[in-house]
Protein backbone atom coordinates (compact mmCIF):
# COMPACT_ATOMS: atom_id res chain seq x y z
CA UNK A 1 0.00 0.00 0.00
CA UNK A 2 1.27 3.43 -0.78
CA UNK A 3 1.17 5.79 2.14
CA UNK A 4 1.52 9.30 0.94
CA UNK A 5 -0.51 10.93 3.86
CA UNK A 6 1.54 9.50 6.55
CA UNK A 7 4.98 9.98 4.83
CA UNK A 8 3.95 13.17 3.88
CA UNK A 9 3.14 14.45 7.24
CA UNK A 10 5.40 12.61 9.30
CA UNK A 11 8.92 11.56 7.59
CA UNK A 12 11.12 14.10 8.63
CA UNK A 13 13.32 13.48 11.67
CA UNK A 14 12.69 16.76 12.50
CA UNK A 15 9.02 16.13 12.64
CA UNK A 16 7.51 17.39 16.19
CA UNK A 17 3.87 15.46 16.06
CA UNK A 18 3.60 13.07 18.50
CA UNK A 19 2.60 10.15 16.08
CA UNK A 20 5.61 7.42 15.09
CA UNK A 21 8.22 7.83 12.18
CA UNK A 22 9.92 6.05 9.94
CA UNK A 23 9.69 2.65 8.92
CA UNK A 24 5.98 1.34 7.32
CA UNK A 25 3.98 -1.23 10.05
CA UNK A 26 0.94 -2.42 9.93
CA UNK A 27 0.41 0.23 12.52
CA UNK A 28 1.77 3.28 10.37
CA UNK A 29 -0.61 2.15 7.47
CA UNK A 30 -3.90 2.00 10.23
CA UNK A 31 -2.82 5.90 11.38
CA UNK A 32 -2.52 6.60 7.74
CA UNK A 33 -6.04 5.61 6.94
CA UNK A 34 -7.19 7.48 10.40
CA UNK A 35 -5.42 10.72 9.32
CA UNK A 36 -6.38 10.41 6.06
CA UNK A 37 -9.83 11.86 7.01
CA UNK A 38 -10.76 15.65 5.28
CA UNK A 39 -14.43 16.00 6.49
CA UNK A 40 -15.44 12.91 9.01
CA UNK A 41 -14.52 10.28 11.59
CA UNK A 42 -17.41 7.89 12.81
CA UNK A 43 -15.40 5.82 15.51
CA UNK A 44 -17.48 3.04 17.21
CA UNK A 45 -15.14 1.18 19.61
CA UNK A 46 -15.42 -0.85 22.91
CA UNK A 47 -11.27 -0.30 24.59
CA UNK A 48 -9.53 2.97 23.91
CA UNK A 49 -6.33 3.67 25.31
CA UNK A 50 -3.84 3.79 22.69
CA UNK A 51 -2.13 7.18 23.36
CA UNK A 52 -1.12 7.19 19.45
CA UNK A 53 -4.14 6.42 18.13
CA UNK A 54 -5.98 9.14 20.69
CA UNK A 55 -3.42 11.82 19.56
CA UNK A 56 -4.14 10.87 15.93
CA UNK A 57 -8.27 11.40 16.75
CA UNK A 58 -6.89 14.75 18.23
CA UNK A 59 -4.78 16.31 15.37
CA UNK A 60 -7.95 15.34 13.34
CA UNK A 61 -10.24 17.15 15.57
CA UNK A 62 -7.66 20.07 15.68
CA UNK A 63 -7.80 20.59 11.49
CA UNK A 64 -12.13 20.84 12.32
CA UNK A 65 -12.66 17.24 10.73
CA UNK A 66 -16.03 16.28 12.54
CA UNK A 67 -15.37 13.38 14.91
CA UNK A 68 -18.36 11.13 16.93
CA UNK A 69 -16.86 9.00 19.19
CA UNK A 70 -19.13 5.52 20.44
CA UNK A 71 -17.94 3.77 22.98
CA UNK A 72 -18.91 1.28 25.62
CA UNK A 73 -19.74 2.68 29.00
CA UNK A 74 -17.86 0.28 31.76
CA UNK A 75 -15.00 0.03 29.49
CA UNK A 76 -14.97 4.01 29.03
CA UNK A 77 -13.84 4.67 32.11
CA UNK A 78 -11.36 2.19 33.15
CA UNK A 79 -7.70 3.35 33.60
CA UNK A 80 -5.77 4.70 30.78
CA UNK A 81 -9.15 5.15 28.60
CA UNK A 82 -8.65 8.06 26.51
CA UNK A 83 -12.72 8.81 26.03
CA UNK A 84 -12.16 11.32 28.89
CA UNK A 85 -9.41 12.67 27.18
CA UNK A 86 -11.28 13.17 23.79
CA UNK A 87 -14.70 14.46 25.73
CA UNK A 88 -12.16 17.35 27.09
CA UNK A 89 -10.91 18.67 23.94
CA UNK A 90 -14.54 18.93 22.77
CA UNK A 91 -15.09 15.69 20.78
CA UNK A 92 -18.31 14.63 20.66
CA UNK A 93 -18.38 10.93 22.81
CA UNK A 94 -21.43 8.85 23.39
CA UNK A 95 -21.86 5.45 25.78
CA UNK A 96 -23.56 2.42 25.53
CA UNK A 97 -25.53 2.09 28.36
CA UNK A 98 -27.67 -1.09 27.49
CA UNK A 99 -25.90 -3.68 25.98
CA UNK A 100 -24.18 -6.34 28.00
CA UNK A 101 -20.55 -4.85 25.47
CA UNK A 102 -20.76 -2.03 22.71
CA UNK A 103 -18.17 -4.60 21.31
CA UNK A 104 -17.61 -3.25 17.89
CA UNK A 105 -13.98 -2.05 17.06
CA UNK A 106 -14.94 -0.06 13.30
CA UNK A 107 -14.33 3.60 12.28
CA UNK A 108 -15.50 5.12 9.21
CA UNK A 109 -13.17 7.72 7.55
CA UNK A 110 -15.09 11.14 5.75
CA UNK A 111 -18.51 8.34 4.75
CA UNK A 112 -16.14 6.42 2.76
CA UNK A 113 -13.97 3.82 4.00
CA UNK A 114 -14.18 1.53 6.47
CA UNK A 115 -11.69 0.45 9.38
CA UNK A 116 -12.77 -2.80 11.26
CA UNK A 117 -11.57 -5.89 12.76
CA UNK A 118 -10.39 -7.89 15.95
CA UNK A 119 -8.49 -4.73 17.13
CA UNK A 120 -9.51 -2.98 20.19
CA UNK A 121 -7.50 0.86 20.24
CA UNK A 122 -5.29 -0.52 23.12
CA UNK A 123 -1.76 -0.65 23.49
CA UNK A 124 -1.81 -4.49 24.42
CA UNK A 125 -3.76 -4.95 20.85
CA UNK A 126 -1.44 -3.12 18.69
CA UNK A 127 1.88 -4.41 20.50
CA UNK A 128 1.24 -7.89 21.76
CA UNK A 129 -1.95 -9.86 20.14
CA UNK A 130 -2.86 -11.54 17.06
CA UNK A 131 -5.01 -9.32 15.32
CA UNK A 132 -6.48 -8.26 11.88
CA UNK A 133 -7.97 -5.11 10.43
CA UNK A 134 -9.98 -4.80 7.32
CA UNK A 135 -9.88 -2.05 5.35
CA UNK A 136 -12.55 -1.59 2.19
CA UNK A 137 -14.28 1.14 0.50
CA UNK A 138 -16.62 -1.73 -1.07
CA UNK A 139 -20.04 0.28 -0.56
CA UNK A 140 -22.06 -2.91 0.00
CA UNK A 141 -19.63 -4.09 2.81
CA UNK A 142 -19.76 0.24 4.71
CA UNK A 143 -23.09 1.13 4.31
CA UNK A 144 -24.09 -1.40 6.68
CA UNK A 145 -21.73 -0.36 9.33
CA UNK A 146 -22.86 3.69 8.64
CA UNK A 147 -26.40 2.39 9.51
CA UNK A 148 -25.48 0.80 12.50
CA UNK A 149 -23.41 3.84 13.46
CA UNK A 150 -26.67 6.13 12.77
CA UNK A 151 -28.37 3.65 14.43
CA UNK A 152 -26.10 3.68 17.52
CA UNK A 153 -25.27 7.35 17.66
CA UNK A 154 -29.49 8.08 17.95
CA UNK A 155 -29.93 5.31 20.31
CA UNK A 156 -27.61 6.65 22.84
CA UNK A 157 -28.19 10.33 22.21
CA UNK A 158 -28.11 11.75 26.13
CA UNK A 159 -31.18 13.89 25.54
CA UNK A 160 -33.19 10.58 25.11
CA UNK A 161 -32.65 9.80 28.85
CA UNK A 162 -33.15 13.56 30.33
CA UNK A 163 -36.59 13.19 28.33
CA UNK A 164 -37.17 10.12 29.65
CA UNK A 165 -36.69 11.49 33.37
CA UNK A 166 -38.36 14.51 32.88
CA UNK A 167 -41.33 11.95 31.30
CA UNK A 168 -41.19 10.05 34.57
CA UNK A 169 -41.14 12.99 36.65
CA UNK A 170 -44.08 14.27 34.70
CA UNK A 171 -46.04 10.80 35.56
CA UNK B 1 -30.04 -12.94 1.73
CA UNK B 2 -31.15 -16.46 0.86
CA UNK B 3 -30.73 -19.25 3.01
CA UNK B 4 -31.20 -22.65 1.24
CA UNK B 5 -29.46 -24.27 3.64
CA UNK B 6 -30.35 -23.83 6.75
CA UNK B 7 -34.20 -23.59 5.34
CA UNK B 8 -34.04 -26.63 3.70
CA UNK B 9 -32.27 -28.42 6.57
CA UNK B 10 -33.90 -27.52 9.29
CA UNK B 11 -37.41 -25.93 8.75
CA UNK B 12 -39.18 -28.70 9.45
CA UNK B 13 -40.46 -28.76 13.15
CA UNK B 14 -39.44 -32.70 12.92
CA UNK B 15 -36.57 -31.96 12.62
CA UNK B 16 -34.60 -33.46 15.24
CA UNK B 17 -30.93 -31.99 14.67
CA UNK B 18 -29.86 -29.49 17.58
CA UNK B 19 -29.40 -26.42 15.49
CA UNK B 20 -32.41 -23.59 15.77
CA UNK B 21 -35.00 -23.38 13.85
CA UNK B 22 -37.74 -21.52 12.30
CA UNK B 23 -37.18 -17.51 11.85
CA UNK B 24 -34.17 -15.72 10.19
CA UNK B 25 -32.10 -13.85 11.76
CA UNK B 26 -28.72 -12.51 11.93
CA UNK B 27 -27.62 -15.78 13.81
CA UNK B 28 -28.96 -18.27 11.69
CA UNK B 29 -27.55 -16.54 8.69
CA UNK B 30 -24.12 -17.12 10.19
CA UNK B 31 -24.67 -20.66 11.20
CA UNK B 32 -25.97 -20.97 7.27
CA UNK B 33 -22.43 -19.75 5.84
CA UNK B 34 -20.83 -21.90 7.97
CA UNK B 35 -23.38 -25.03 7.28
CA UNK B 36 -22.48 -24.00 3.72
CA UNK B 37 -18.48 -25.45 4.11
CA UNK B 38 -18.82 -28.41 1.72
CA UNK B 39 -14.62 -29.21 2.31
CA UNK B 40 -13.34 -27.05 4.41
CA UNK B 41 -14.04 -25.19 7.63
CA UNK B 42 -10.72 -23.31 8.76
CA UNK B 43 -11.87 -21.26 12.25
CA UNK B 44 -9.50 -18.89 14.09
CA UNK B 45 -11.32 -17.50 17.20
CA UNK B 46 -10.18 -16.40 20.82
CA UNK B 47 -12.85 -17.57 22.58
CA UNK B 48 -15.29 -20.32 21.65
CA UNK B 49 -18.11 -21.46 24.26
CA UNK B 50 -20.92 -21.03 21.91
CA UNK B 51 -22.69 -24.55 21.82
CA UNK B 52 -25.05 -23.91 18.88
CA UNK B 53 -21.93 -23.09 16.64
CA UNK B 54 -20.10 -26.10 18.18
CA UNK B 55 -22.99 -28.32 16.87
CA UNK B 56 -22.42 -26.81 13.73
CA UNK B 57 -18.59 -27.50 13.45
CA UNK B 58 -19.47 -31.19 14.51
CA UNK B 59 -22.13 -31.48 12.15
CA UNK B 60 -19.88 -30.54 9.54
CA UNK B 61 -16.99 -32.81 10.51
CA UNK B 62 -19.47 -35.98 10.43
CA UNK B 63 -20.15 -34.71 7.53
CA UNK B 64 -16.48 -35.30 6.68
CA UNK B 65 -15.80 -31.51 5.79
CA UNK B 66 -12.21 -30.82 6.86
CA UNK B 67 -11.86 -28.62 9.99
CA UNK B 68 -8.83 -27.17 11.26
CA UNK B 69 -9.39 -24.57 14.48
CA UNK B 70 -6.80 -22.47 15.65
CA UNK B 71 -7.85 -20.84 19.37
CA UNK B 72 -6.09 -19.01 22.40
CA UNK B 73 -4.05 -21.24 24.71
CA UNK B 74 -6.02 -19.24 28.01
CA UNK B 75 -9.12 -18.68 26.58
CA UNK B 76 -9.42 -22.54 25.34
CA UNK B 77 -8.87 -23.83 28.72
CA UNK B 78 -11.97 -21.62 30.89
CA UNK B 79 -15.01 -23.19 31.57
CA UNK B 80 -18.02 -23.72 29.17
CA UNK B 81 -14.90 -23.73 25.98
CA UNK B 82 -15.94 -26.19 23.45
CA UNK B 83 -12.55 -26.28 22.18
CA UNK B 84 -12.12 -29.96 24.43
CA UNK B 85 -14.83 -31.30 22.87
CA UNK B 86 -13.91 -30.78 19.40
CA UNK B 87 -10.69 -32.56 20.19
CA UNK B 88 -12.27 -34.95 21.94
CA UNK B 89 -14.55 -35.85 18.45
CA UNK B 90 -11.41 -35.51 16.68
CA UNK B 91 -11.00 -32.53 15.16
CA UNK B 92 -7.76 -31.09 14.47
CA UNK B 93 -6.52 -28.64 17.06
CA UNK B 94 -3.89 -25.68 17.15
CA UNK B 95 -3.42 -23.10 20.40
CA UNK B 96 -1.53 -20.07 20.21
CA UNK B 97 1.02 -20.27 23.16
CA UNK B 98 3.35 -17.18 21.84
CA UNK B 99 1.07 -14.16 21.75
CA UNK B 100 -1.03 -12.15 24.68
CA UNK B 101 -3.97 -12.66 23.15
CA UNK B 102 -4.67 -14.73 19.74
CA UNK B 103 -7.20 -12.39 19.33
CA UNK B 104 -8.77 -13.17 15.92
CA UNK B 105 -12.39 -14.10 15.42
CA UNK B 106 -12.67 -15.23 12.01
CA UNK B 107 -13.78 -18.40 9.91
CA UNK B 108 -12.40 -19.30 6.10
CA UNK B 109 -14.82 -21.77 4.25
CA UNK B 110 -13.99 -23.93 1.40
CA UNK B 111 -10.70 -21.27 0.70
CA UNK B 112 -13.75 -19.13 -0.57
CA UNK B 113 -15.67 -17.06 2.23
CA UNK B 114 -14.59 -15.41 4.39
CA UNK B 115 -15.97 -14.23 8.52
CA UNK B 116 -14.63 -12.00 10.19
CA UNK B 117 -15.57 -9.18 12.45
CA UNK B 118 -15.43 -8.62 16.27
CA UNK B 119 -17.99 -11.40 17.64
CA UNK B 120 -16.31 -14.15 19.52
CA UNK B 121 -18.04 -17.37 19.32
CA UNK B 122 -19.55 -17.19 22.71
CA UNK B 123 -23.20 -16.69 24.45
CA UNK B 124 -22.51 -13.54 25.47
CA UNK B 125 -21.46 -12.06 21.48
CA UNK B 126 -24.09 -13.83 20.12
CA UNK B 127 -27.29 -12.91 22.97
CA UNK B 128 -25.87 -9.81 24.48
CA UNK B 129 -23.21 -7.49 23.19
CA UNK B 130 -23.42 -5.64 20.24
CA UNK B 131 -21.45 -7.31 17.55
CA UNK B 132 -20.65 -7.01 14.10
CA UNK B 133 -19.84 -9.79 11.19
CA UNK B 134 -18.80 -8.96 8.16
CA UNK B 135 -19.18 -12.00 5.20
CA UNK B 136 -17.47 -11.66 1.47
CA UNK B 137 -16.04 -13.63 -1.24
CA UNK B 138 -13.60 -10.68 -1.98
CA UNK B 139 -10.40 -12.19 -2.96
CA UNK B 140 -8.53 -9.39 -1.95
CA UNK B 141 -9.86 -9.61 1.61
CA UNK B 142 -10.44 -13.29 1.43
CA UNK B 143 -6.48 -14.00 0.49
CA UNK B 144 -4.55 -12.51 3.51
CA UNK B 145 -6.62 -14.12 6.17
CA UNK B 146 -5.80 -17.31 4.23
CA UNK B 147 -2.08 -16.74 4.33
CA UNK B 148 -2.54 -15.78 7.72
CA UNK B 149 -4.47 -18.69 8.96
CA UNK B 150 -1.66 -21.10 7.50
CA UNK B 151 1.14 -18.54 9.12
CA UNK B 152 -0.44 -19.70 12.28
CA UNK B 153 -1.17 -22.86 11.76
CA UNK B 154 2.58 -23.74 10.88
CA UNK B 155 3.88 -21.64 13.75
CA UNK B 156 1.42 -23.27 16.44
CA UNK B 157 2.58 -27.31 14.70
CA UNK B 158 3.02 -28.95 18.12
CA UNK B 159 5.79 -30.97 16.15
CA UNK B 160 7.65 -27.81 16.44
CA UNK B 161 7.94 -28.02 20.10
CA UNK B 162 8.60 -31.24 20.44
CA UNK B 163 11.48 -30.89 17.98
CA UNK B 164 12.59 -28.09 20.12
CA UNK B 165 12.60 -30.09 23.05
CA UNK B 166 14.45 -33.15 21.13
CA UNK B 167 17.47 -31.02 20.33
CA UNK B 168 17.29 -28.76 23.60
CA UNK B 169 17.71 -32.40 25.45
CA UNK B 170 20.66 -33.34 22.32
CA UNK B 171 23.02 -30.33 22.81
Amino acid sequence: MHCNFLLCFCSSSACICPLPHGVETSFSRLLCHILSATSSLDLCVFSFSNMDLSRAVLLLHKKAVTIRVLSDKDYSAITGSQIGILRKAGICVRCDVDSAYMHHKFAVVDGRLLITGSLNWTLTAVQSNLENILITEEAELVQPFIKEFHRLWVLNDPARFYKNLISDDEH
